[in-house]
């Protein structure tokens, strides 16, 4: 017996009809990429955005056909997503950090057919455009009098190429299973792998992000997503918030301080949410200038695992609320919020610090659970740790072109790659990578303890722990550091400043110092270029 | 090209398998029909509907199958639903307010197969059970020692019943477009009307009805649900909160002002959700013990218009927050919820009064639009009023059996048989039924404004408009008013009061005293059968 409900798709161009509908006058400020704070409202969006449907279907590109976007976080970037969704298109974000040939590389996996470009990436596309033979269409969001004269032949600009638009489109009726974005994951190891985002998950995804216990976003906050839309969906708020109708503040290409600032204490910015580097930068400059934060009520924290003293600072300093997250490209990408249960509310000072280095419970529509190598269930106790898998709406089936197909087992859940524990109320901390957790013994050794306890030695700067072979235990720890500029820690006392924070057989058997650590694209700790370049040292302990 | 999203289906159980996981020590505390206050978690409710569920499969009830209720809100209700739900069967919620023999013809109608019931209506049931020929089992929800003597013949106790469950149940697999619950709507004019919930329906009110500007609903949240489960689904609280691990305080069969208060003071109930007649009695109940609400944040209050000295009262006296909400049964019910918008937020006193006497605006999945007769749609302008129409995943497409068809139109909108208008912010507000409005010369009169109105003359309490015919204008509103007790309002005194408060031609053509007037099982004017009164009444006018 069926339900008698209508069939309403999820469909993502819902959102933005919503959003004009309830809330038309809402305004989208964007610092644009010419220079000044330009202001739009919702109403103007769909509005534009319906005419980029109508330009990409009338140029003749087809429904399931990739729409790549290199853009900064603007209005323009949100019309463009609309448009290419609601026409039956599938945005693919691309991410500007990555080297010209990887870019390319993705491209022509995803066959991309056309290209929204924001100004300061035209000397990428330059390079890109000659290798991507699928490639028809290159728009740069700008308008002709801003077109530089070295554009790549045959780009337009975005404004009179909208302006051409026929009026009247009608958002295509789809099923909410199609397509309606992509997202490679950077990927340490291997190629990258092509997340496929469906109107359904992406518009489930919004409905999660936005509840009380996760996002907790309305009408009356004005949100600064500075995480960027070309990073795992800007943790969705491009979707969370005009479903809501909360106001959107976009950062174009400016992530410094000053820049951030500005836009937080004149916007009157009440939520925000970005990477601790960039919380790193807007820190100092709150500390350098004696400036305050007093519309900011909240800011979401997540990307890598946010320092304790960065929470410290905003809740005790500025009198915001962290809530330390955790997500992957593969999962829309909010996996997990530390926002506080009635368990945990009452805390305050270091037991909150305490609560708040973990990342948080699954809303609805994630499930979570942490698995031994045999794939058994492990306890929820706040100290097993083992591989996290996570299931749910919003969670990638597989990737695009069956790549990685081991990371999906048979009853649906997705291995996150990630080492984690889960506590009784059912908060989860990630330990480690899975390829990174060092295996003592027949036990797994979390290196990101070990690399937390290790910085906090007083005269290093960034340190690494990696697994050595080892004739007996298999594997034993190694740290590699970096000392801070002018100081010259020895093994001896890093050892004596570890010793009694961590059980006896976590303790590194060897401390080796480095000029340099290699990081990513993305500003993480290169383990496996680490791992060969120690592949043959051996340890004093051997 | 599909999305490579996982497939995981909007299954109820989800909602009770995720509150176990994330939230499983939350308390969902109970009045219960025996007496005692009991208190039980969402780890044991899962576990328990699981055992409702293997015990129904077991007696060989399947899926599809109609499994009424007929209960106060309580644990063991909740533990019903999940698992009639869970084992592919459909809730079919009763209203014992209804006549015994309505009940019969709606469970005759919807072919129940089993029936769970309070001690309390085991009297409705005695003369009920004998005239449903498809009921095969009766499940008293209560333990043995509590079974009174003349319970029906072949009624067990749930606790013993349950007891003999085998254990290791898994919920079924489904397809989230199949039914889970029933409710008919109570109809002031002809057979009641079966509305039919999927899984995926009931999935998407849950997650829309907790948004932070519908009911706004958190784990931290301690949540009365004071409507019924068997009343338009408890307005989604029995999904909305365990899917976001708030405490539920369940009231059973005690409304009273003295009950309510007991709860509300005893648990620390933040959230609370009922008709404006609950919040009459416990109103009266705190003016006289002059005790207060310290917990309390936030009342939704809904059925019927919300009177502005009730939300004023809360607010200023109480310090209790109040969101005006319209729905039905057909929406699941949630339409529209009074919260205040960034446009609206900075009124106080009198003037968020007036904003919040207009039921709110629509939460993203439901679309909503006034028309006139002729489908136009109407301006946003907060005056002119129309046909109010709706359409989303959670609002019907048609009734059981296929009743009522002319309600549903081609392009997927309901008409929810309400009139309203709508204003720049979105904001609507309902001025009357469309069956009830009058008609003059070409233009709308709304009963609504004229009784609300008329029953502010301080000698009258209570007053009816209905449209009269009248030769030259079509229909002419006559005032039916009750006296208050001992005294005598004049028609002369009634004109006069209202004379400049409304436009000239809004102006009753007559006013006549009765001692009564009709009301209907749920409370409403039963404004059908005053008209049938006066169907033959001539105006002065005529």
């Amino acid at each position: 017996m069926l339900g008698l409900m209508q069939q309403w798709p999820l469909l993502c161009h819902k959102i933005i009809d919503h959003a004009a509908a309830q809330h038309s006058r809402r305004e989208i400020v964007s610092r644009s990429i010419e220079g000044p704070i330009v202001r739009t409202t919702y109403e103007q969006v769909r509005e534009r955005s319906l005419r980029v449907a109508a330009r990409l279907a009338a140029e003749g590109f087809e429904r399931g056909d990739r729409i790549a976007t290199l853009a900064w976080n603007g209005a323009r970037h949100i019309e463009a997503w609309y448009g290419i969704m609601g026409m039956g298109g599938v945005y693919h974000t691309l991410n500007p950090r990555l080297f010209p040939d990887q870019i390319a590389w993705i491209m022509n996996h995803a066959e991309d057919k056309a290209l929204f470009v924001d100004l300061t990436f035209l000397p990428i596309v330059a390079k890109i455009a000659p290798l991507v033979k699928s490639l028809k269409k290159i728009v740069v969001l700008t308008d002709a009098a801003h077109m530089p004269a070295g554009a790549p032949a045959g780009a337009v600009p975005y404004e009179e190429w909208l302006a051409e638009a026929a009026t009247g489109f009608e958002w295509l009726a789809m099923d909410e299973n199609e397509a309606c974005g992509m997202c490679y994951t950077s990927g340490t190891t291997g190629d990258p792998k092509g997340v496929v985002y469906s109107h359904r998950s992406n518009v489930l995804h919004a409905m999660m992000a936005a509840l009380p216990d996760a996002m907790g976003v309305s009408s009356r906050d004005v949100i600064l997503p500075v995480v960027p839309m070309f990073h795992a969906n800007a943790w969705g708020l491009a979707q969370s918030a005009p479903m809501v109708g909360a106001k959107l503040v976009m950062p174009g290409g400016k992530m410094d301080g000053a820049s951030i600032y500005e836009l937080l204490d004149t916007e009157k910015v009440t939520f925000t949410a970005a990477v601790p580097t960039v919380w790193l930068m807007l820190l100092q400059y709150l500390e350098e200038t004696g400036k305050k934060l007093p519309y900011l009520k909240k800011v979401v924290i997540g990307g890598s695992a946010c320092p304790r003293a960065m929470t410290k600072k905003f809740q005790e300093n500025y009198d915001v609320e962290v809530i330390h997250a955790w997500g992957m490209t593969e999962m829309s990408p909010l996996g997990s919020l530390g926002t506080q249960k009635p368990e945990t509310m009452h805390l305050t000072g270091e037991a909150k610090l305490d609560m708040q280095e973990k990342q948080g419970f699954a809303p609805f529509g994630v499930e979570m659970k942490v698995t031994d190598d045999d794939n058994r269930e492990l306890p929820h106790d706040g100290k097993t740790f083992g591989r996290l898998k996570v299931r749910g709406p919003a969670v990638a089936a597989s990737y695009y072109g069956g790549a990685g197909q081991e990371q999906f087992d048979a009853e649906g859940w997705f291995d996150t790659g990630d080492v984690a524990h889960i506590d009784e109320n059912g908060n989860m901390q990630i330990t480690d990578r899975a390829k990174d957790v060092i295996k003592s013994g027949g036990e797994w050794i979390s290196t990101i303890t070990l690399e937390n306890l290790a910085v906090g030695h007083p005269d290093i700067a960034e340190a690494a722990a990696i697994g050595i072979r080892h004739p007996k235990w298999d594997e034993r720890p190694l740290i590699v550091a970096v000392a801070k500029p002018g100081k010259s820690p020895t093994r001896e006392s890093l050892i004596a400043f570890m010793d009694g924070k961590i059980a006896k057989w976590w303790m590194p058997d060897d401390v080796v110092f480095v000029s340099e650590i290699p990081h990513t694209a993305t500003g993480k700790i290169q383990k496996t270029t680490l791992r060969e370049q120690f592949k043959d040292y051996r340890l004093p302990t051997e």
